[in-house]
Parts: C-alpha cells; structure tokens; sequence
C-alpha cells in the first residue's frame, strides 16, 4: 500500500472524529478585533497548544505578545531532512451582520457537504488540516519524514501588528528550510492552485489647498487657482490611455515575467468575458501587452482610491473649491520597495504641482510583495502534490491583494514561501455564511500529507 | 441754481422724511423664498404701487404671476424724449441666522451713518432711490426730463423664474430707450462705478461608472479601469496650466476687449497684492496676456465647482471605485450662447472618454452674459453723472458674476442695460447686519437726478 493509499485509509476511518474535533475549535469565538473577545483568544490558543501536545509536538509554548498570543510548537526528530515551518492563524474576523446568517457562526453545521461556521475555512478549518496531516502520518508510520515547527497567531485579522517583531527575536527557533501556509483558495472548484507571489502596496493622501476658503466662482474665477483642478492635473499625470504608470523610474525594479510563467498563466485560458460580465464592463483595461491575469497579478498599479474637494450636493454651487484631495494607493511586485516607491511619487506630484497652490503628501502603510520563484523546487513539488490528489495540472498563481504578513516572513527568515490554499473565493470568508467545502478538507489532508513526503525528496 | 443744486437742496430738507418712508417700506418682511411671507409679498408690492402712485405715475398696477407680483407704473409725458425703464425688487434674502444681527433685521436702524435692515442695500433701498429722484425732479421742476416707466418685482433673490415670461408677454408695454438698475456696487468706497457687462452661466454634471460596484484594487487593479481615473483624465483636459480652456471652439464668439475697455481697467490700478492677502494665495493663476480684472470680467472661464468619488474617509480603502463625478460650470462672456458651449463641452468629454467606462452628462441652467458696449452713451452718460456727484473719476467695470435676467431683460427688450448701483461689496447683502452706506444714498439720488437729465439730451 502506497503511503497516499495509507493516508486515505486512515482520513476515511477517521473523518467523523476529526470533523467533531475541528467543530470544538471552531466553537470558540475568536475575534482579534473585538476587546470582549480577549479571554476567547486565550482560550483558543490553549484548545491549539494542547492539540500540538497530543499530537507529540514538543517545546510547545503560548507565548504572549503585546496583543493576542503565538503558539508554538516543533518535533525535529528528521535528521538530515528538511524544516517546514508551518503558520497559521486562530483569529477569526467579526460576525456581524448576525441576521445574515443561517445558522450560528460558532454552531458549525454541515449542509450539503459544506461545514458552515465563522473560521470554517478562514483559516481555522486549514490550520487544523495541518495538524490532522501531521497526526496521519505519525499514526500510519509512527514519525515524520519532515522536520516541523509551528507559528499559529492570533492577530491575522488585525493586520499582524505584533508578528513580524515576534519573528524577528526568535528567528534563530524559527530557522527552517521553507514556510507553509494554508490561508489561500483553489483557482476554481477542482483546480488547486499554488500562490507563488503576491502584490506589496503602499499608498499616499495627496491634498491640495489653493485660497483660505472656498470662493465665488463669478467674483474670482479666471484668476484665482481653483483645487480641483490642481489636483485633476495630477492625478491625470499619472497614467497614460492605457493605464501605464508614468512616475519616473516606477517600473524600474519589477521583475519581468518569465516564458514559463507567461506560459503557465496561458494555460489556465482565463475566460475575459465571464470577467466582464462579473463585474459589468464592456471593456476591460490596462497595460497593453499583458493578459488580464499578467496585468493584475504581476504587474504593478496606481489607483485613485477616492477624490473629493467642492461641491457634491444635488445641483449646482458655483464654487471655486479651496481645497482638494484624493487617495492613491500602489499595489507593488517584486521587486519594487514601497519606501522607495513614495518617494518616486512624491517626486512626480512635486512635478506636476500646478501654480497658485500648496500641496501635501500624508502616507500609508506600507507592505512589500512577496515572491518565490515560480521554479523553485519547494513550489513545484507543491503543485505535484495538489495533482495526485486533485488529478488535475496544478495553477501556479499569484495574488493581486497584499498580505503583509507573508513578505515579512520570508523576508526576515529568508525563506522560500509556499501558499498551499483550499478554500474557495466564493466561501465568504468575511462574510456571514462563512463556510468550507468539505471536499476540499477531505483532499487538503492527503495534499498535506504528500507534500511532507515531496518536501523530504528535496535537497536545500 | 442749476438743477444740481435745486436737488441737493431738496434732499437735504426731506432727508429725514424720506428716510422715514425708507423705513416703512424696510419693515416688511417681503422674504420671497419663505412661503409663510407670501401675504408679506402682498403688502410690500402694494406699499410700493402706493407709494408710485403718490408721485403721479400713471396706470399703476400690481401683476400677479405665477409667484409673487410685478408692481409696474408708468409716466410717459416727455413727448420726443427717451424712455426709461426702472428695474428693481422689493423682494430680500432670508435673515437667519438671527442671533448674528445686531439689531433687528426688520427694524431699521442707523448707526454711523449706515442704514441697517434687511434690504437696505439690496434692493429696497436703491429702488426707493429712483422713487425720490422722481419725486425731487416733479417737486422741483413739476415735471421730468424724460419718459419713465417701472418694473419691479418681487422675486429676484429666487433667481426671477417668472419675470421672463411677464417681459415676453408685455414686450410693447415695456418698450424703452434703456433700462436702468440699480442693484449693484460701488468699485470702491468714494469710488463710483458704472457695470456694463456680466457674465454668462452653464453647466454640466458629469458621472462616469466604470464596473457595476466597487472592486477589490488587488484582485482587479490593473486589468479594470477605474472611474475616477477617468474623470480625472476629462478634467485636466479642460484647461492647459495657464487656465486657458482646451475645448474646442470655446473662444471662438468671444468678443475681444476694445484698447479703451483695457485702458480703463488699468486706470483703475487694481492691486493685485492686496487680492492675493484677501484670498490666502502666494501667487494669482489664469490665462496669459490678461490682467486679473480682464480674467475675471471679460475671458469666460471653466470650473470644477467639486469632485466626488470613492472612499473620503479616515486613512485607506483599497476600493477601485466604480463611480466618480464632478460638477463643471463656465462663466461666459459676450457673445458666447451658453447652449453651443454646452454642446461643445459634451462633443470635448466624449473625445476625452476613457475605454471602459460609460459617461453620462447632465445639464445645468442656463443664463447668457450680458454686455453694453463700453462706449455706448448711456453708459458714458452715467459715468458723467456720478463723476459730478463724487468728483472721481468712474470706474467703468464688468462683473464677473451673472444675473440671469439682466441678459435676459437686454435680449427680449432688445435695450442696453445701465447697471448703476450704490453698495458697497462689504454691506452683506446677504448675510446678517446688512447695511447701507447713507453718503451712498445721499450721493445716489443727486447721481439719479442728474441721470435723467443726462439722458433727455441723448438722441436715440
């Protein structure tokens, strides 16, 4: 019997037990952003450590943070074999608009094979996979062909504030040989995918002030610089017909797409005009020479997030507007560094500031984007263990959102980052309904467990 | 004794008289916008067909209308000499907010030689004027130089809505040689002036959509155009960094300014400094070649009056916005129609439209500029007549603001249009403690005097 055959003996026996168990962890209700919640985090993190310590995990430990705790965990009883290092996180988000629900957020439900429940698959549903993986396989072969560590938090929801200091002190415990996470979806039902990057952002408030206060566009208008204007001239400075960014040097440091990554995203023969109908356009847009997938997946943007200045009421106010602002934010790929980006914009506005008004540049937060290299061995073998599972080719993605978090990891360990996802877009992971297809846990579980056995085959 | 000297002897000894008949009529409440003074509307128009029939005019009547009546009355017995039409409102603005008045807004009261009451200025108080310079002509010559007649309405500060219709309607009734307002403002104190020309009004409103909602900027942005880029786009092509306006066609009915219209403005040494203190800017903006005054009354002029879109509050959204707007007004000046620059802003828009978006334009009122020829005689007429009262030279000014219906009176009467007005810019018109200058009213009803004769020995 193949190892997979004896990982689907063993998740088959043993489904119910397991999806009962999930069900106690998915009871507990905890919310990271809400303060009443705080004693739930706790309580979560401790139903964690003792799932690690039953599992022989050793070292296990809560350690706290300024916010929510960590836990850890690790069993390094494969010498010689490679570390995976897995995170995730037991925070979950709000639940409100209650009413939307149909059943109970923290009252997990199966119907037609869907496990409903807040965390169901955000991302309490794919941490628990990780650990029933690891269970399998200590339970069919009494050990691990891996080393493994463990970094689950509680602060995913919230931004991550107290992570990346966490795993600056302990980069040395943290050491290992790749890191795994399992917060992603498939590209579709049925068709697993590997996210192999994902787009940093960073962004600017651009405001600008002509006179002291708004005036009459009859008694000044001609001679008076008006704001909005000002800012139109700007915002309109920073892209062509097409949507090609023109702040200097913006593109300098992006990575061009490989043949083989151009080719894999070919292969996926993503359907434009199911796009357009999704979101109602009878174009689309963007850079020319890329796909759509290329445009929003690998390369970078600037967009006006919101704008305001003058009059927006009903009708007409014949107003010379004193002031007006607007919004931008970058979403960035490697191997853009979003301080430098601001200072690229900042130089353009400079640029294009027009006379008679003053302009100023608040910025946001920045997020670097993450990237390991499409072939790396850590991300292909993450693909062949989604196919002997799914029996279908792999997607190799990435991600046009942001998650902080991951750049940060990967940059501070210095580590090849796998995102080995499965849930599915349409799981209202924010929403109420939240839930998670269980074919997806049942499959998840034997990709997990193969993929200990893919990465054991590699040499680092 | 010359004329002028017979009234200001005349005006000195009724002075408190007529400033006592000022009052009554200041004291009522005549607010045109506010439905619960309708019956004040009523008694204000009688109080003023009372107070023309008490001078002999003739065929003295209250017009109803649609909304609040037109008072006309006529004296026509100057056979061979011209026809003047008297144009004014007994109508005024709202008053709150009350607790910011000093004194009563409908309790006249003087302090400093200022007459403070809602309407004092504007415009009781100057159509009370033409009332006694006729009264002083009749008392002190027993009869006039001239034809009159007079329209005054009680619906001004609502933007006239039924005046337009009641000149069509009686366009022979109201046959003149010109028309006389006095609605404005000195150019300064001491310093009377003589408008000959306001601008014009339109206006669009312009919404773009882009997808049916607001998108995720990661997952979409760079493959789905966004709406306020595309705005943003529409409106810096509107004007070029001087302000100079970039729609096709737009100067072409532009009347250019004469070398004696520009050489008058100069006289008038504008300080361009003190403008720059007042409005709160380092530097003035606008079109090359022009002057500030030139700017703002004689080159139209195209402003975003406000902008919207997207997200406007606290710190960052990650939207791509599906929506955007803005709401554009131009000032015109003679002899741009403000319907072909309305189609001429709809064809530049649909040339500046972006892929992958759909724009839809609204539009708002409109109102034509107004001009009397510069050198027209009853404008150097009225300049003689103020410059013998306040021995300074006349500035001969623009607007740079539009009252609609003086293009209109102008255009359906086919007469020039005197505006020569008596406040000063600083008497709130309207906004509490309104107020007017008494040396202005002093000074005004010899200037008026003085006008009638200067026009009985026009030809026409």
């Amino acid at each position: 019997m193949s190892y997979l055959q004896q990982l689907d003996t063993y998740f088959t026996e043993n489904r119910d037990k397991h999806l009962q168990e999930l069900n106690t962890f998915l009871r507990i209700p905890s919310i990271s952003s809400l303060s009443e919640h705080k004693e739930d985090m706790q309580t979560a993190a401790k139903w964690l450590a003792n799932a690690l310590t039953n599992l022989t995990i050793e070292n296990v430990s809560i350690d706290q943070t300024a916010g929510h705790p960590v836990v850890y965990g690790e069993w390094l009883h494969a010498p010689g074999k490679p570390t995976i290092l897995f995170y995730g996180h037991y925070d979950v988000q709000p639940v409100d608009p209650l009413n939307l629900w149909d059943s109970a957020p923290f009252e997990p439900e199966i119907r037609d094979n869907k496990l409903f429940a807040r965390g169901s698959s955000d991302d309490k549903g794919q941490v628990f996979m990780h650990l029933k993986a690891l269970e399998a396989l200590f339970e069919t072969t009494g050990s691990l062909p891996v080393n493994v560590k463990f970094i689950i938090e509680g602060e995913e929801e919230i931004g991550s504030p107290n992570l990346p200091a966490y795993v600056e002190e302990n980069k040395e415990k943290l050491a290992a040989d790749l890191i795994l996470i399992s917060d992603t979806s498939l590209y579709a039902k049925g068709k697993p995918a590997v996210c192999y990057g994902l787009r940093g952002l960073t962004g600017v408030q651009i405001d600008v002030r002509g006179a002291k206060s708004d005036l009459h566009s009859g008694l000044y208008g001609g001679g008076v610089q008006n704001a909005i204007h000002a800012l139109a001239e700007i915002l309109a400075s920073f892209r062509d017909e097409h949507g090609t960014i023109q702040v200097e040097g913006f593109y300098d440091n992006v990575r061009p797409l490989s043949e083989e990554e151009r080719q894999a995203y070919r292969e996926l023969n993503f359907d434009e005009n199911e796009l357009k109908e999704e979101v109602g356009v009878t174009e689309l847009f963007g850079e020319e020479g890329y796909s759509y997938l290329e445009q929003t997946w690998a390369r970078p943007t600037l967009e006006v997030n919101g704008v305001f200045g003058g009059f927006s009421g009903e009708g007409i106010k014949t107003v010379l507007p004193a002031e007006a602002g607007a919004k931008i934010t970058c979403r960035l790929v490697p191997d853009q560094d979003p301080v430098e980006i601001v200072a690229l914009l900042k130089a353009h506005i400079e640029k294009y500031k027009s006379t008679g008004v003053e302009v100023s540049i608040s910025e946001f937060d920045k997020g670097k984007p993450f990237i390991t290299p499409f072939d790396h061995p850590v991300i292909q073998a993450a693909g062949r263990s989604y196919e002997k599972v799914y029996n279908v080719p792999t997607a190799y993605t990435r991600g046009g959102g942001s998650i902080p978090i991951v750049a940060a990891f990967g940059e501070i360990l210095n580590l090849p980052v796998v995102l080995m996802g499965f849930g599915l877009t349409s799981e209202n992971f924010h929403a109420p309904n939240e839930h998670f297809h269980l074919e997806n846990f049942d499959n998840g579980l034997r990709v997990l467990g193969d993929y200990m056995y893919e990465i054991a085959a590699l040499t680092f």
